[in-house]
């Protein structure tokens, strides 16, 4: 059974509609709190925890940034394999904050071992906001203490606590069946500004109860991530907190997968990676300013690395994304684009079309070429651009939004 | 005698105005001319054309876009060491045009070679403007064709004749005295947007009359360009049509320098770099819908390559931007931008300084960081970020703009 999953061209209005709407599946094993601390935001859900009841396997990516948050240099450290819980607060990056920043984190690590009975090094913690500030610590323990007597939140609720210049929480589930037996996946993401991820986005939590092997999820989440956060970028500005994070709660009852050449395996990777592909789609449908969603396909690259290298090179193109704000098929843009990758290229063998509009063949424009009909397709909401180098075998597809006033606006005064 | 050069901080409109009423040096075996071809442009100067009377020395440098216009295509393969013309249009860039664009640059080339009974090989051409749409070469024809009965033209219509959506003309020049001769260094330059220029920006011409050997010119102007036109971004979009081109006609009356290890060449090359430098801050300055001017200097780093890759991270991060736009000392987005360069950073010796304002010491913000003082010095014109990594020896400065409305209203319609 499909719960939810991104269609591609589908209204992106209709799909919120669909998240706010989405009913939980039964997840046994893990509960979901929210919080509102008042910490650095007023009067808003800005604080999750998620409780296992037993010890889970995970794995997690973090950035690759060289000023990486004091969370994400903790975990990369002191996270144990299994974990008990995951904790997570928005507004404040707790990045770039030395001693103190890590102090603070400890004295909330305290706080929370102690109320949950476990080690330090089982909780998962990261922080989301501002980079610079010390965190407040009182405001969100005080919000923890009253763990114990709250009701459960929703996974919606979930995805809302760890929004920071999101507009619209992002949730991704899908259900599939290993031996008969019915398997959840569910992910929720936080993300919209300060997104070229390298090695997870902002922040993604994946949760499964499909009964995989710890050993093996290192490898799954490196996969699916690379298809999927580490395909999109809003304005190229990699984040000092990207995590994604795959937990498995090993609920299900069919029998262990251990091995990585477990036949079952492919499609549980295929499932996952729908969920962590839509996620990041939704990342991008809700860039900072965004009003249009862009896929940007490179085909017949000779290497996966040079399709990447010329996809990524025109996704970050300030004039490329203004351009297409602009609704103007600016076709010689993306030339510019291409050509400031350094990748080589055959003039006479590139082909590019928006949508299904070929525009080039043969080192110039199409003799009868009607830019009134491309111009037409530029209206479109998601706009699809196919760079075919012709010179190879291999694909790579990268999401971005266009660049508008209103990324302007938002960036101008986001602390305020 | 200095004639004119950028001075850091003085105010922008002054500096035009005194551009503006530049009076040109006595430039011996040079006629520079200028038209209104109305090939592409309606009523503005659109073409210029240098002529040389004896054949002239030359070094120039293209982009190492691997989309490269069709002049800069033919002038790697085609141009030889010395020229009788330089030749620009600007409005067209003949970038991505085929076998129809080569036909039509041999087409202007046949006829000025006619014109000035030269060899093709002899002419320098450069186009500029949008890419992928054909050149008038009847129009630009028809323009040259009254070359012979025309009066010369200044060197600040020059520079205005090769101006595309730039605000303003970007000429500088300087004297120096060489054995108690006056040697006369000039150059122009245009650029506003698709300006991260990689091998000379999108166009610049720098003359000089010293008596220098043309073998000679090719490491000077690849060391004066390092420092300035590949120091400077505007969006991170290298250009298709970049072109860096150092002319001497050797007019001077001093002995001849023709080794690199002649003492005499040092004061020339700081000339030049003081030229060259000036151009790439005009261009800069004029950024497209550029408010503020900015210097990113990274210092004490371990090598060259590591202070610049750091240094054009924060250049082109469009966060960093956008904040200096809404003057907002939003440190925590360098120590993101830093942070996504990859190059290896110690938290603990990294300072961070807005002007004279220190923000950051041993990995956290300052215990008496007052940011009011600081919003006060964001409201300059011209900001100034140093980043002491405390690591090394070696410096690099970057120049780059802020990012703003205007940068996307210019963008969104720059063809119509």
């Amino acid at each position: 059974m499909l719960l939810l999953i991104w269609i591609p061209r589908m209204n992106i209005k209709k799909r919120i509609e669909e998240i706010k709407n989405f009913k939980d599946p039964v997840f046994s094993g893990l509960h979901v709190y929210t919080f509102t601390s008042n910490a650095h935001y007023k009067n808003r859900k800005d604080l999750l925890l998620i409780k296992f009841e037993k010890p889970v396997s995970h794995a997690s990516l973090y950035t690759k940034s060289s000023c990486p948050s004091v969370p994400v240099g903790w975990a990369k450290n002191n996270l144990k394999g299994k974990i008990k819980a995951i904790l997570v607060n928005s507004g404040n990056a707790n990045a770039f904050t030395g001693r103190r920043g890590e102090e603070d984190l400890d004295h909330i690590l305290n706080y929370v071992a102690e109320m949950l009975n476990c080690e330090k090094g089982e909780i998962a913690v990261s922080s989301t906001g501002v980079i610079g500030e010390f965190l407040n610590t009182k405001s969100i323990i005080e919000a923890l203490s009253g763990t114990e007597s709250k009701r459960g939140s929703s996974w919606l609720q979930a995805a809302e606590a760890i929004m920071t210049t999101d507009t619209f929480p992002k949730l991704s589930a899908k259900s599939l069946y290993i031996d008969k037996t019915e398997i959840n996946i569910l992910g929720i993401a936080k993300g919209s500004g300060m997104i070229e991820p390298n090695m997870g986005t902002m922040l993604s939590y994946i949760f499964t109860d499909a009964n995989v092997d710890g050993s093996l999820l290192k490898s799954l989440l490196i996969d699916i991530t690379n298809n999927s956060f580490n395909s999109i970028t809003v304005d190229g500005d990699t984040s000092t907190s990207d995590t994604v994070m795959l937990v498995s709660t090993n609920e299900a009852s069919h029998s262990l997968i251990s091995k990585a050449d477990d036949p079952r395996i492919k499609s549980l990777k295929n499932a996952l990676n729908d969920v962590a592909t839509d996620l990041a789609k939704q990342i991008v449908q809700d860039g900072e300013g965004a009003t249009k969603f862009v896929e940007i396909s490179v085909t017949r690259a000779k290497n996966k690395d040079i399709a990447t290298n010329i996809a990524k090179s025109v996704a970050n193109s300030p004039l490329v994304k203004t351009a297409i704000y602009g609704e103007d098929p600016n076709w010689g843009r993306i030339i510019a684009a291409i050509g400031k990758s350094y990748e080589m290229v055959n003039h006479e063998s590139l082909r590019l079309f928006f949508g299904e509009h070929k525009i080039i063949s043969k080192g110039m424009v199409l003799d009868n070429y009607n830019e009134e009909i491309v111009m037409q397709y530029m209206k479109k909401d998601e706009i699809q651009i196919i760079i075919d180098l012709g010179m190879g075998s291999c694909d790579h597809t990268v999401w971005t939004c266009d660049f508008s006033h209103k990324y302007i606006d938002i960036n101008t005064d986001y602390r305020s």
